[in-house]
C-alpha cells in the first residue's frame, strides 16, 4: 500500500507553484509553471488533474491563492489581477480529479505553515509579517489563522503609520507600504538619490551611504511604529518577518527588535524571528490543507477561522 | 427548587459591585460597596460569601478585575493599584464558598457581555473600546476574547497613533490616549484655552468654541487612526465604543464614522455603534462566567481565550 500524500498548489500573479507531500513532512515532489493571463482556474485544474494523474497516492489536494478568499464556502471573493474572481477552486479541483479539495488564502497558509513546522513553531499565537512588493501579516492566535469578517483582515499595508505623511498609490498617506515595503524602500532611495538600486540596492548600501541609512532607517521606524501597535492589540507570543525583506537577515531584525523594545518600554517585546520556510510557505501551508480536506490527523492545529 | 443563579462580582478600584442574574437574564439583585485599599481579595470574597448566604440559589460566581489576568490559572498576575498581585480570587471565593467561580478580566468580560447582550450581539467578531480616563480594547474574534500572550491584549492605550507627537506620561509619544481618552480631551483644552472644564465640558462646547472644536477633533482623528490601523488588521464586522466618553453619541459616533470611511475609502467600513451596557457591561460579563463555572448552558458563545 502506498503511503498517503497530500498536493499543495499555490497560485500566484506570476507563477503557480506545487508541492506533493507525505504525512511525515517528506516532498515528494515540487514544480512551477507560469500563470496564464486567462483561465487560471482552469489551468490550476489541469494542474490538479495532471499530479493526481502522475501521483496516485494523493489523498488531498489543498488550493491557495492571495486575494479575498472565502474558505469556508471555497470561493475566491476577488484576487486583483489573478482572472479568478468567483472562482470556486477546491470544487473545481474535486470535480475534475475526485480528491477531496479545500481552497485557502495563500497569507493563511503561508502562516499556517510557518506556525507548523516553521518561525513560528512552539508558540501559541504570532503575527507573520511577509514583507516585499507589499506588507501583509497573517494573524495566527491561539491555533487559528484570523480570516476577518470579510476575509480581509491582516491587509496592514495601508495602515496610516505617519498620518499626514507621504502620498501612498492608494490615495491616503503615510501608509506602511510607502516607507517599509521593498518598493516603497526603492522608491524613497530613488526619489533622494536619482538613482534606482532596488531594495537589495539600498540594503547594500547601509553604512556607507547616508542616504540608504536614512531611507532604511525610515523603513524601520515604520515597521516599529506598526508592530507596536499591533503588540499593544493583541499581544502576540512572536512576530515572524518574512517575504523578500526578510532576507536582509539582522541589517532588517537588529534595528527594527531594538526600536520594538524601545516603543514597548514598560512590557516584554515578542520575540522578532525570520520566517524560515521563505516562499515555500505558501505551498506547505496548502499542502497541509490538502492534508485536511483528506481528513488525516498529521499537520494538526492552526485551522483557517473566520 | 429554586431556578439557579448567577453571581457576578466586578472589582474596579473605586468600587467593587455585585450583580446576581437567572438564566433568563432576570437581575435579582445588585450591589456595590467602595473598594478597600488593602485586602481587597479578602474584602470580595467577603462579599461572595454574603451574596451566598443570602441567595441560597447561587449555582456559580464569576468576579472580574482589571489589568493582567490569567483566566486559564485562574490568577491575577498585576492589578495597578488594587492590591491583588497574585490573588487567587476565583480559588479563595470557591473555596469560602464552597460554589464553582471563575476569574476573569474585566474589559474581556464587557466585551463578552456586550457580545452576547448588549451593542455586539449578532456579530461574529467586534473590537469593543472603553474610552474613559484610559483607553482599551477587548478583541472579540470568532467566538473568542482574545486575552494575549502575556494576558496583555487590547492596551492600545499608549499606541503611538501619531509618532512624534505630544509626550505621554508614559515616557512615549503620540500615544492614543493623550489625544483620545475623556483625561487627554480634559487636558488638552486645558493646556490651549487655561481652563479646566473636563472633557464633558469640551463636548458641551462643541460648535460655539473653536478650542472645542479642535481638541474634540484631534481626538476623533487619533481614534480614525488607530480604529483604521486596528480594522485593516483584524476586519472586524463591528466596533462598540463604550466607557464615559460614549455618551457623548452622535457628537463622538458621527465625525468618528465619516474619518473612519475617509481613512478606509477601498473597503467598507465596520458598522461603529455605541456600547448598551454601559458600567453594567462587567458585572454582566462576571455573571457570565459565573453561569459558567456552574456548567450551565445559558450565555453560550464568547469564551476567554488565550
Amino acid at each position: 500500500m502506498t503511503a498517503s500524500l497530500y498536493a499543495g498548489i499555490d497560485v500566484g500573479g506570476t507563477a503557480i507553484k506545487w508541492m506533493i507531500v507525505d504525512a511525515a513532512g517528506r516532498i515528494e515532489a515540487q514544480g512551477r509553471a507560469p500563470t496564464l493571463r486567462r483561465g487560471v482556474a482552469a489551468q490550476s485544474t489541469a494542474i490538479a488533474r495532471r499530479l493526481s494523474d502522475e501521483h496516485p497516492g494523493i489523498a488531498g489536494i489543498g488550493v491557495i491563492c492571495p486575494g479575498i478568499v472565502d474558505e469556508a464556502a471555497g470561493r475566491v471573493v476577488y484576487a486583483s489581477n489573478l482572472d479568478l474572481d468567483g472562482a470556486a477552486l477546491a470544487e473545481d479541483i474535486g470535480g475534475a480529479t475526485g480528491i477531496p479539495a479545500r481552497l485557502g488564502h495563500d497569507g493563511r497558509a503561508a502562516g499556517i505553515a510557518e506556525g507548523l513546522m516553521g518561525a513560528g513553531r512552539g508558540a501559541s499565537s504570532f503575527l507573520m509579517m511577509p514583507i516585499g512588493t507589499g506588507i501583509s501579516m497573517a494573524v495566527m492566535l491561539g491555533g487559528r489563522a484570523w480570516a476577518g469578517a470579510s476575509y480581509c483582515a491582516g491587509e496592514i499595508g495601508h495602515a496610516p503609520v505617519f498620518p499626514d505623511g507621504e502620498t501612498c498609490g492608494c490615495g491616503q498617506r503615510g501608509c506602511l507600504e510607502v516607507y517599509a515595503s521593498a518598493t516603497g524602500l526603492a522608491r524613497r532611495y530613488r526619489d533622494a538619490a536619482g538613482v534606482d538600486v532596488g531594495a537589495r540596492g539600498v540594503e547594500e548600501r547601509l553604512g556607507s551611504d547616508p542616504i540608504a541609512d536614512r531611507v532604511w532607517g525610515t523603513g524601520v521606524h515604520a515597521l516599529a511604529v506598526s508592530l507596536t501597535q499591533m503588540t499593544l492589540a493583541l499581544d502576540p507570543e512572536r512576530i515572524v518577518v518574512g517575504g523578500g525583506l526578510s532576507h536582509a537577515g539582522p541589517r532588517l531584525l537588529d534595528p527594527l527588535r531594538a526600536e520594538l523594545a524601545d516603543m514597548l518600554r514598560w512590557r516584554r517585546p515578542p520575540g522578532l524571528v525570520a520566517a524560515e520556510l521563505g516562499d515555500a510557505a505558501g505551498r506547505w501551508g496548502a499542502a497541509v490543507l490538502g492534508a485536511r480536506a483528506a481528513g488525516a490527523s498529521c499537520y494538526e492545529a492552526w485551522e483557517p477561522l473566520r
